[in-house]
């Protein structure tokens, strides 16, 4: 019988945290009291058990419980739910990490491209990758597409739009992602060198699925999703049926600020196949330590089982300036996302985008 | 042109309030400098704005943004993504409240049940309603089907699953609701009184359409969705596509401690058509005080234009012993959830789903 090994940070005073710790397992679990649990098989079987306590800091103990991973029906929002389902609601509670018997990560698979696989697409097997975001929102699809030609005559090797573009009025899906797209092979043309564009996709998963199939038949190979707002289980299912995209993972709306962030940005994310994984970069306009932010591209990259390693994509008030600083930090394999900065270059933008590259050691 | 008005409470010091209030008003529309925005009609209709700051508590403001209806694309997610996207990830942000304009309310819509719906459905016009919860999950269908007839025996108004009850192989989605909903139609047809059984709808949107045709199918009338955890577009996608079943909302995975409870679970899920929303009670094992309860229940219940009323549903730790307590707090209208409080009476089961049908003034 397999067991998912989940930790949890639990503050609790010594002389309570297992009492605590086991009516966290009975939450996880069946929900009520174990007195009122009367098949033995249910007891043995389904109930999560405490696998360990330890303290942690000055108020939180490490707690590690056994969930049978029967519970989750194989299913990535089931499985969700009995990570953190009910206490996400209870405030004493973070989630750490989380260990899956070998059969949940061949079920799920991770990345289908991954690093190499990304590296392949844009041409650049050592170096640094470079990733930019086409914006402001409200602007016309011709003027996304300049913006693009632009990004992409100046080597930048993926160029997504910007999370807050959807499918708006101003720029219908169907004509921003044909004339970007348009736009990424006349660079690639122009420079001899890929020019990867990833279009948003956000809404409904039957507008997201409708879209990805006009992205299909653009001869788009990149999508950018936020998992925690389309729903993981809809991102999933997303990466299981359109095998042809290199998923680039956003995190908006993930700031549950009780999941571990390279958890679920490096890890979760990672094994639900996102092949690159955008998080905020330290030093930017989030919060995240330096600490946070190793963890979380360690999380990415580190060797899993069979499991592909994934591209992590600092990202958020980055500026040229701080690329050497970023590839001191990280290494190699890593994809620099900068938007803003480069966009405040105005007419000096595609001056500053080849400075960029030229910083990675890329160019064209 | 049409706004949203999105009030958040912001940690900051009074000198630089200002600053950062405009500085996150340029990270949930443009998510870049200002000076960067070069199109005059962008800054004018898309760019959001800060429209009030005033004193909350001893380190916190609240601030009013009015951002631009154009950006949500009239679309659930990049609207979600609009208000939370990118300062969810920024801790010094908490989301208090949003007005939506007229049309948004219209294309949203709301319950389309609500309470008055519910009540007709079961048949109480005016008394608080009784729920309970089929549990522990690893159970049989066949347990959960005696179990199912024996609460709606007693007069137990609405029986769902456990929202931990998924797909999982112990208690397949097909047979288990098949026979839970054919043990509620039992006790129907012995009591005289409509016995509602509400499955729990979890997974890819692909599963939860499945299980929905399937439930349709066996003549279920309600069923149970938890927004955060399946995806706020999957949910709102429901309730478009479905709109023979009453919808409970469960707030699984909802504990982002950043979104105002009241109103998340009290106003966003009945927005998106939430007939009943769930939540943890006051004096139970989750932490929300009294006041969070009367604002979560006020915000379903309250007068909110073309919207109906969405029926509160306490949970959580409540015992039959405590009704009379509840019925005082919240009034008549609420629907109140008693699980494993039942189920500890182990074979005194069916008396104790009786005294908790008389103690709201039901009975069979």
């Amino acid at each position: 019988m397999a067991w998912i090994s989940a930790t949890y940070l639990l503050a609790a005073r010594e002389d309570e945290v297992q009492k605590r710790a086991e009516s966290l397992a009975l939450e996880q679990s069946v929900e009520m009291p174990l007195e009122a649990v009367r098949d033995p098989k249910i007891r043995d079987t389904i109930v999560a058990r405490v696998a360990g306590i330890e303290p942690f800091d000055a108020h939180r103990f490490r707690v590690t419980l056994q969930l049978a991973t029967a519970t989750t029906g194989e299913d990535v929002t089931q499985l969700t739910n009995m990570l953190f389902g009910n206490c996400s609601l209870q405030d004493d509670v973070e989630l750490d990490g989380v260990e899956f018997p070998a059969s949940l990560l061949e079920r799920f698979g991770g990345p289908r491209y991954g690093i190499a696989g990304l590296r392949e697409l844009v041409g650049a097997a050592k170096r640094p990758l470079t990733c930019t975001a086409l914006k402001p929102q409200g602007s016309s699809p011709e003027t996304l597409a300049a913006l693009c030609e632009t990004f992409g005559n100046a080597g930048i090797d993926v160029i997504k739009d910007d999370h807050g573009i959807a499918d708006q009025s101003y720029a219908p899906f169907a004509q921003r992602a044909r004339a970007c797209q348009a736009a990424a092979e006349r660079a690639s043309a122009a420079t001899g060198k890929p020019v990867i564009y990833a279009p948003s996709l956000v809404g409904s998963p039957r507008k997201i699925f409708e879209n990805a199939r006009l992205a299909r038949e653009c001869g788009i190979r990149a999508v950018l999703l936020a998992p925690m707002l389309v729903g993981l289980g809809t991102f999933a299912e997303f990466v299981a049926e359109f095998g042809e995209f290199v998923v680039l993972a956003h995190p908006a709306l993930g700031g549950a600020s009780r999941i571990s962030p390279a958890w679920l940005f490096g890890k979760f994310f990672r094994l639900l196949g996102a092949d690159a994984t955008i998080y905020p970069n330290y030093g930017g306009r989030f919060a995240y330590s330096p600490d946070v932010c190793r963890a979380l591209a360690g999380a990415a990259r580190e060797p899993w089982g069979s499991i592909r390693p994934a591209m992590p994509v600092p990202a958020g008030g980055m500026s040229v300036e701080r690329v050497p600083e970023m590839i001191e930090f990280y290494g190699q394999d890593v994809m620099l996302l900068i938007g803003g900065s480069l966009l405040s270059a105005g007419d000096h933008l595609a001056e500053r985008s080849r400075s960029f590259v030229r910083a990675v050691g890329g160019g064209v």
